[in-house]
This record gives structure tokens, C-alpha cells and sequence, in this order.
């Protein structure tokens, strides 16, 4: 199959559909790879590492794009995107239609087959969704300890304090794979962590695991209201 | 030498001064054991395990003091005892002379060679002290969960509490070595602890050994007052 | 829909069916809550604090028994209570109906709907069970070293041990929620365990958590003879 | 004696001298509390929160260092600073003077008993340098991964990356107390850590406490070359 | 029902189908067992173990398996031993039948009732298969520190480094049942490891048991590549 | 200075007393370096890794010995090498003079200034002799693991057992840095093990440290008996 990847329009998008490493891994199954000239510059990707993959190069979406029957991207078409695609040909990325009635519409009408990397089930789990809640997860309390620093606008409270001086609180309120992966992180950098779900499950597994490194609260009313007012740091991680 | 030890007579007293297994050391390095008839029975040990190790056993007290040159025991002599020991004896022991003036002018009037074990001083450290303290502090968490259920009057608080519930919190007072064995149970047993010290490089060492499992707090008047005034269980271990 | 709440009356339970937290859950939600005056007093709540989550207290458990469409209580009905409860009404419980013949001919009679806790199955688990058996395995670790201490008819064993010194075997038999949470204070207090389980996946789990801070034994006649023979304390966790 | 405060009039010092708890320590033995009006607020102390503690509020720092005997402050003193202390008084703050000739001659022209809190020892140690550098090792890292994001101009690395993604490499010159606490954050944000230091012993410390969490490595320039080639964030901390 | 069991042939193999302890087992629920003499010797056990478990020994094999009704083995049967087998008897053993023709339609033409311990599922679990993986796992990373010895024609790497000297790089492929035992092993003996697999979910288990301990890769040619090229020992550990 | 270092002699020693790295260090501070061709081989490295780090590179070790003014070795000299260094030169190397008479004698003769490494005392610790000890230390445990495998002549005991199967035991006499880095490598591969000292407070050390993943036990007679008598694998490593 022709398979091809373009550069992504939205703004602070520097991720790229196919990396060197995939488009090898495609070329090495037999189908042949087309890559816009500089899509995976903003992942670090040069287009002499895609040559190196096999893969051509091509000018501009539009010839990437006329010349693919998959096209694999990140994020899900804007406007300015709708005409590079064509009747009959699969994009696959992120798409969550729910909230974008007008893609939608194209998508149908269009009758472009779309994959949505959100909602691909293998073994009950959302497979390319899961690295997108872990990084999320992570990221979560780095960011949050920069907004705690005094030049951020916060209390200038260091999350793991030091020894004999109290750490920071940080309250996650859901145990699902984003508020695990933040957990690990508020874990490591020394903080005084608490995380609520309903899921007495998974609580209990996240004890296993963490002991008294952390504190596990079933999520009623009460709780939450109790954790976050003690809280410098609040996550919200609901799946 | 001639080595004894005889039964301990202070009330809720097990221990024994010499077990088996150093009678034997001292047998195998050419001294001669001498033990009253019961001495081990509340450690756990017979009279035949004394006999293996090489030793004699002797029906009084009296005996085995009229016989020794060197008494071994694990509490300092009571009343009753004082008529037991003669001049030029040894007597190897727990002392804690400075409460006790009746006992200290006893030894001194006649001359009695005492040796007490919590002044033995090697490398810096209380060698004889240690375990001690390091029984004592293990002990007291052990204790103090017993007091928190409400058969034992308590508020029928679970220190490590259960996944979705918050641990009981328990505040040890000083980062010596009971202190620091009060923690180790209260963090196995999954309590929330924070202990308090002056001695803010004590503290970093157990925050490189514990981590955020505990919280570390310099010990000042405010600190040590909101840490009480939260906490199930106070351990006091100021050394 | 009205939901109450009654004081238990079998001897030693503390617990009560809806704590203040819960009644505002269901307040919340739009249900109407009734509590038998002093119906929290063992678990540590007054009258004041439901009346602050939005219940109305009533003076008998007859008076809440004949508003509420729904009684949520703690343990089965014991004969006293029969004449409480009427027809259509719902009663959510422990029950253990399998060994109560009299209660189960009770509520068939008086054809009183019955949820039993201990039956309410969600993703394959009992989740009304699990706390149960958390709070189980972890107090039956602390009961167990009680009665390791001389004052309460033990050898004098401290779990633990001290430095130098051999910590006291504890053999749990069973690695499910009881077994895995006995496990959990057993490790914490320092004792050298062996958990059996004819489950080996299950054994493989607390391998992988505990790796060797426990000894897991595949459970044989032989193996638990062994176990059990060398052991000061042994948990009985078989589900 | 008469204790005073000033508020700090460095750029971006937001500490103070004295919080209210060291005053309420200080007037419990007796002392007399003077602190300048709004000398807390940056650390997040109000004039109330001193007064309950015992001090009395001054309007201006003149007025503080007309009347105290000893001066408490976090920096060293400012040129605009300088005609604040008299003859005989006491200034208890961080001096640095080896790099600053004009306040060393001022200081010794004018008779200031100048105790810098620098250049304390106890027991070996610098007790009151070593929370700045628990403090200075830690923040390194967040500093770090924070310029690693590609909003602030990095490459958009994660320093733990996710499961099956490479974590980010850091290389920690010196394994000193900052060096150490830096090893403690990048470890627990997921990094992929090399320590270098000269002292062996030391690094075997490390390795107790980290074992294969973390890589430590003799400080040659062949191993410092190769680790900062391979690194994504170095953090210098030779003490 | 009567069951047997037989010494093993093939060469290098010392296991027994029957350990002493099963055969007690299987007494005690009321069948008869009949063992060839010298049968556990290479695994330590010696005929009078067996007789002492309830076992009646025999002098040959083909008495055993013209008594027994089941025979219970370890390795699939050789040549040699095709004619012990009568039709309607039940094999108990390891059979590997995909790779032996042979013994594939012999076991059909005798009607022999084949039960292969490797296609047993419980479950979806293969429980016989399960512990020939952990042995593998964990063998295989002894089996490699060894090989990387001088003496056996290694580099002279040790696995574990010391403080100061950077540890070996270890590759597994695969973190299945055998690659996550190696990587068990590995970790313990302070190896930089690194594992890849395709399961996502499952690295992300592996990342959580370990943390920052070792390197989870999610395996594409690339990645495969990159790490084998960089280790020192390889295992190969695809299930 | 003029530095140099020649081939090892001594059977199995593949070690060389400059490596590279040293070499290159040396040339930094503006010493010279001769080096025998050959010399690092059985360490792996070439004659040019030693000339890309600045070294002259001769032919045999009369001439390095007679061009150098320190010699810089690993082992002792043998007879066959004792030509080879002349009056006022100075030797670095492990000597061990206690166990060698006739060197000695020749060293003293000849008035060649012999630094012993084994001698170097820093912060009274040996840092010549750790790293050594940590090597013997972590391989004993390799080594042990290897002599009871089957094969290599064992009863066929994997130290660190599998889930359900109980780990072998090790028993490690003496806890100084060679004993507690076999305990290190022990733990990982998850054996059962116990380590005897007669110091406690290094046994409190590692009790911190390990917790239960080992027992430590004061070396008495009887305990050393007890303990040897159900080891696998015993390690010798009393400093």
C-alpha cells in the first residue's frame, strides 16, 4: 500500500504521524512510504533520516496526499486540511468527532474511510490512547510544581520539601492511566500525595504497588472537599 | 574464670543474663559457667540447655554467688539480692546508678566491682544501649495499634488504615535509634508518620532511607504541636 | 426515595450502615435520610453531624423502620428485629443467609426485599466483601504479635526481631484479599514470612511485589506441615 | 536580649530572617521580639501572625535596628543597608565575604559582630548551608526538565518518558548534599541518572541506597566527557 | 486409580514426574502409587522417601506401566520407551507433539490417552508451562553473567559493576513469563537493563514493578537494533 | 614524572595498572607515559588507545622500567621481573609483603620505593582495597550460584528459587564491604539470606537497608552453626 505523512498545521503540533523508525517497519512489510519535505522537523526528524527509511519525499501535502491511499497524521483535519483528501482514501489519527460536527460532516460526505486512533480496543484497553493519558499524566505535575514557584505566580512551596520541613500536598483525583502517571511522578518528585477514585480495585491495586508512599481515598463528597482545601496542588484526571 | 548467673527476681522480668549460647562462648574460651537451677526458664531455656553448653548448675542463688567471680545478670540488684555479692566480686549488669542512691552506696561500701552495661562506650556508640532501644522503639507501635482498637479503649483506629480509607497518624518525637525503630514498624504498618528531630542531618539520613513514606519535621514548638495535635499515636523517644 | 439508617445491636459492632458522608451522597442525589438517634455514636458520629449532611433523626429504630423504604444497615437482623421491617421494603446488608435458616424463612414470609453485600458482584469481584477482608488480614497480623507478647500468653517473640537478632516466622495460609493484606502488615513489621496458595499466578504477583521480602510455597501437605511446624504465628486466610 | 528582623530588599528574596515560629521560640526563652512591618509577607508571614507569636510589629527597619541587639536576616547587607547597624551589634545572616571587599571593610570599620551563617560548624558539618543545598539540588531538576520542554525552548524531552520510550539522560557532577538531592528528584521524576564524584566511598553510599536506579561513575575526564555527551540535562553540583 | 511413575531417559534430565510429596497427595485422596526404583534419585529423592509417602516401589519401568492406569512423566517418550505404553492407559507429561511425528502417530495408532502438560489452560493461563519460563528466565541471566567470566571466554564484564564503574547492558526480547523472570534476575544482580515487547500494557506493568530501574522499549526494528547493539548479553525471551 | 606500566605476568591476570583514561589524566597535569606494547590487551585495550591518550608506546619492560621514574602496576613483582626495577624507582602496585619474604628482602636490597595500595588509608578507610573487596564480593555470589548448578557438580539449586518453590539459602560470615556486597548480589538473585557480624551497629545498617529481605544475626558460636547447617551457599568474608 502507498502510505504517506504530512506536516501538522495546528499550532504548538510538533509531533509527526510517522516517524523514521515506522516508516522502516512499513517499507520493510513492502508498501511504499511518502513523506512531506520537513513533516518530522518538529519531532527532530530531518528528511534525510526518512530516506534513510525508504521513504520519498514529496513537496507539499497536496502530492503526498494525492499520491497515498493511507494517509497517517497526529491530530484530526482543520478546515484549511478538507480538500487534500479524497473519496476512498484512510486517514488515520486522532479524530474525536463528538465535538466537531462540521469534520464530521466532511468525513461522511467525503466518504473518506476514518480511522480514529482513540477508539481502537485491543484487549479491552485503548492502546493509542494510553501513551497519550501517560504523558499527560506526567507532564501534569511538572507543570504544576513550575506554577507552585514564586516567578510562575505560585506559594514558592517546593513539592518534596526538604528534610524537616513539610512537602507540598498534591491531590489526584482519579486512578485511571493519567492519574497513575501522575501519581508516579508526584511520588518521585517527594510530595505528600493523596488520590481519590471510585474504583475500590484499583485503589487497592495502586496500594500494592506505592504502600504508604501515598495516601488512597475513596471518592465521596466529603473526601474530595477534604483533599483538595488541604491541597497546593490539585490534578484532575476523571477518564 | 568463674562465671554465674542466676535468676531475675524483679516482677514481669524474662530475660536472663547469660543464655546458652554465650555460656558456650565463654566455656570454649576456657571459663567456668555456673547457673541456678531455673535461671533461663522464662527466656525459653532449661537447665539441660545450660548443661550442653558446658556449664553447672547450682541450686541457689547463694550458691552460684558464693562460687563466681564474675555475676552476670540483666537488672540491677534489688534489696533482697544486696546480701548475695561480696567484695571484689564483678557484677556485669543494667545499673542506672543516678536513681538509685541506696544501691550505689551498697556497691561502693562493699566493693563491689560493678560494671554497668548502658556505660559501655565503642566507637562513639552505646553498644549494650542499642538493642535496647531498638526493642523498646519496635515494641512501642506494636503497643500503641493494641491501644488504638476498642477493646483497649481506643478509638477503633487501623494504623495502616485500608485502600480507599486514610492510615492512622502517628508523631514520633526524636530520630534516635528508639525513634528510628518506632518508625520503621509505623511505616510497615502503614501509618501516616511524621517524625521530629533537631538534628536536621539525622533527618536527611532517614529521608534518603524512607523517602516520602515519612515525613521528616525540625522539631520546634509550632511543628511539634500541629504534629501532636493531628496524630492517633504519640511515641516519645527523645534520647 | 426515603433511605434510613438504624443503630446496630449485636454485641461489639461500632459500625453503622450510612455514615454522615454517605447520607449527603444520597441528600445529593435528591433522597430523603433517616437515622436513628445515636444510631453513629460507636463509630464516632453524633446525631449533629447527619443532621448537617441532611438527615432527619428519629427517636426509635421503629419510627425509621416505618418511614424508610430502604434500610441500610451493617449486620444481618437478629430476632429483635424482625417485627421491624415490613413487606416490599429494602434491606441492604451483610445477611450470610447460608447459616441462618430462621432469617431466611423470615424474609421470604414477610417477602422483604434482601440485597446481601457479601452476594453484590461487579467486573468478577465482591466489592462489599474486599474492605472486609482487607480490615481482616491487616488486624489479624497485629492481633497475632499480641499474642506473642508474655503479658498475653506468648514466648516473648517480637515479630521484627532487632539487628542481630532472628525476627519471629509467620506462615499465612491463603494469598487472596485477607491472605495478601495479612501479608502486607507481616512484611511491614519486619517478620519472615511464608505465604501458601495452591493459585501459582496469584503466588507469581506477590513474588513480583515482594519479591524476596517473602518466601511463597506452592500449597502441598508437605509444605505446609513444614511451614507450619517452624512458625510462631499462623494466619488461617483461605477464601 | 532584644531580636530583630528586616524585611529582605534583595531582588527576588522573598525569604525573612526570623518566621513566627523561631520568634515564638526565641520569646519563650525570654527574648524580645522586634520585626519590621510586612517583613513576612513575602514568605507568606502577616505582621498578625509575629504578634501572636509574641513580637512586636516596627514601622520601619531604622526602627528595628535602633532597637534590637541582634539583627536575624537572610542576606548579606546592601549599600543601602550599611548606616542601619551600629557598633557591637550582632548580625546573624549569610555573609559571603570573600566576594565582597566593600561590606568586609565596612563591617570591620564600623565593629559589626558579624556571625555568617555559612561558615557554622557541628560535628563536621555546615548545618545552616545544608538546607540550601537540599534545596538548590532538588529545584535543579525541575528547573531542568522545565527547559527541556520545547515551550521553554527545549527539545520536548520528558525526563521519565513512558513505558516503552526512553526516559531522558541527566548527568550529575558531584555527589555532594545538592548533587545528592538532585539524584533524589531525577530519580523520582524517571530519569535515567549518572553520578560522578572522586570520592568512592561516597559513591558507594549511593549505590546502597539507589542500586541500579541510577548509575554512579568515578569522575575521570573520560567518564565526565562521555556522560555529558550523552546527556539531556547536566546539573554541576561540586561542592 | 493407580498411578505410576518412571525414571527419566533422555540425557540431562534429572526431574521426576512424582516428587514424594505429590505421591502423598494423591495417597491421601485414596489412589494406589507404584514407582520405579531409583526413579527421584537425580532429583534427591530416594525410594525410601517415596515409600514413606504411601508409594509402592517396582524394579522396572515396564512393571510400573503394565500397573499403573496413568502415568506420570516429565519429558515426552523416546523410542525406547514407545512399548511400555498400553492402549487406554492415560499419559501425564510434556509432550511437544508439533515437532515429533513419530511419536504423534504412535501415541494415535496405540489409542494411548495423551494429556500434554503444555496445552493445559486455566484460567486462559498455561499453569504447567508457567514455571518451565520463570526457571528459563531466571537461569538464562546466570547462565549469561557466566559466559561474560573470563575463564568462559567473556569480555570480563560483571554484570553489577561496582560503585564507580558503570554496570553491563543487558537486552531481553520479550517480557512474557520468561523475559520478565530474566529481567528479575538481571535487575538483582545491578545489571542496565533494558526490555522490549510489543504489548504496551504489558511494559507499562513491568515500568510500574520497577520504575527507574530498568528500560522499557516498545520494540520496533530500530529500537531492537539500538539496544542490541549497546549490550553485553542478549536474551532472547519472545513467547 | 615519567610514568609507566607494563604487561602483567601472573597467571589470569588480565588487569593493567594504567588504563587509557589514567594515562590520559596523567598527561594532563604534564606528566609522560610509557606504556609496553601489549600491556592493556587483556583488559581490552589497544596500543593506540593509549597512544590517542598521549603515551609512548615501547617495546618490551626492561625498556618502560628503565626509561620510568614510577612504575605503576597491578600485582606484586615476581622473581622473573625483579631485574627490572632499579634503586631510587618508585613502585605502585598491590604487594601484600606480609606473605613474601624474599621480595621483601629484594625490595629493601635494591632501596626501591614501594607504595603498597593495600596500605593507602583516606578518611580511615583503604580506597585501594574497596573497590577490590566490592568486585570479590559481588562475583563470590556468581560464582556460587554457578557451583550449584547440576553441571558444575551442585544438587541443582536455583538461589533465587521460583514463585511456590523455596529460594536456596545463603548464609555471608562477615559484614564488612566484601560480605555486604555479596549480600547485595544475594538479594538480587533472590535468595534466603542471613549474614552474621559481631558488630551491631553495622548489622543495624544493613537491617536499614534491606529490611526483611534478609535476617542479620550476631556471630556467636551456635548461631554460626545454626545458620551454616541449612545454607546452599556459604560466603566467607571476614575482613
Amino acid at each position: 500500500m502507498k502510505v504517506g505523512t504530512i506536516t501538522e498545521v495546528k499550532n504548538s503540533e510538533h509531533r509527526v504521524g510517522l516517524t523514521p523508525d515506522c516508516a522502516r517497519n512499513y517499507a520493510s512489510h513492502g508498501h511504499s512510504i511518502y513523506v512531506q519535505s520537513g513533516a518530522g522537523a518538529g519531532a527532530g526528524f530531518s528528511d534525510e533520516d526518512y530516506q534513510e527509511a525508504g521513504a520519498t519525499i514529496l513537496a507539499s501535502a497536496k502530492e503526498v496526499c494525492d499520491t497515498a491511499e493511507m494517509i497517517v497524521k497526529v491530530k484530526e483535519p482543520v478546515e484549511s486540511e478538507f480538500s487534500l483528501f479524497h473519496e476512498g482514501q484512510i486517514i488515520f489519527t486522532y479524530l474525536h468527532l463528538a465535538a466537531n460536527e462540521s469534520l464530521t460532516k466532511h468525513l461522511l460526505d467525503k466518504k473518506i474511510n476514518s480511522v480514529a486512533y482513540e477508539t481502537i480496543r485491543q484487549d479491552n484497553q485503548l492502546p493509542c490512547l494510553r501513551p497519550m493519558s501517560e504523558i499527560a499524566g506526567r507532564l501534569s505535575v511538572q507543570e504544576g510544581a513550575k506554577y507552585l514557584e514564586k516567578p510562575f505566580g505560585g506559594r514558592g512551596v517546593l513539592l518534596g520539601g526538604v528534610p524537616g520541613v513539610n512537602p507540598g500536598k498534591v491531590t489526584i483525583i482519579g486512578a485511571g492511566i493519567a492519574g497513575a502517571n501522575a501519581l508516579k511522578i508526584a511520588v518521585g518528585m517527594g510530595a505528600d500525595v493523596t488520590i481519590l477514585d471510585i474504583n475500590n480495585q484499583r485503589l487497592a491495586y495502586l496500594d500494592d504497588m506505592y504502600g504508604n508512599r501515598i495516601k488512597t481515598l475513596y471518592s465521596t463528597p466529603h473526601n474530595l472537599e477534604q483533599a483538595a482545601l488541604e491541597s497546593d496542588l490539585i490534578i484532575g484526571a476523571v477518564s
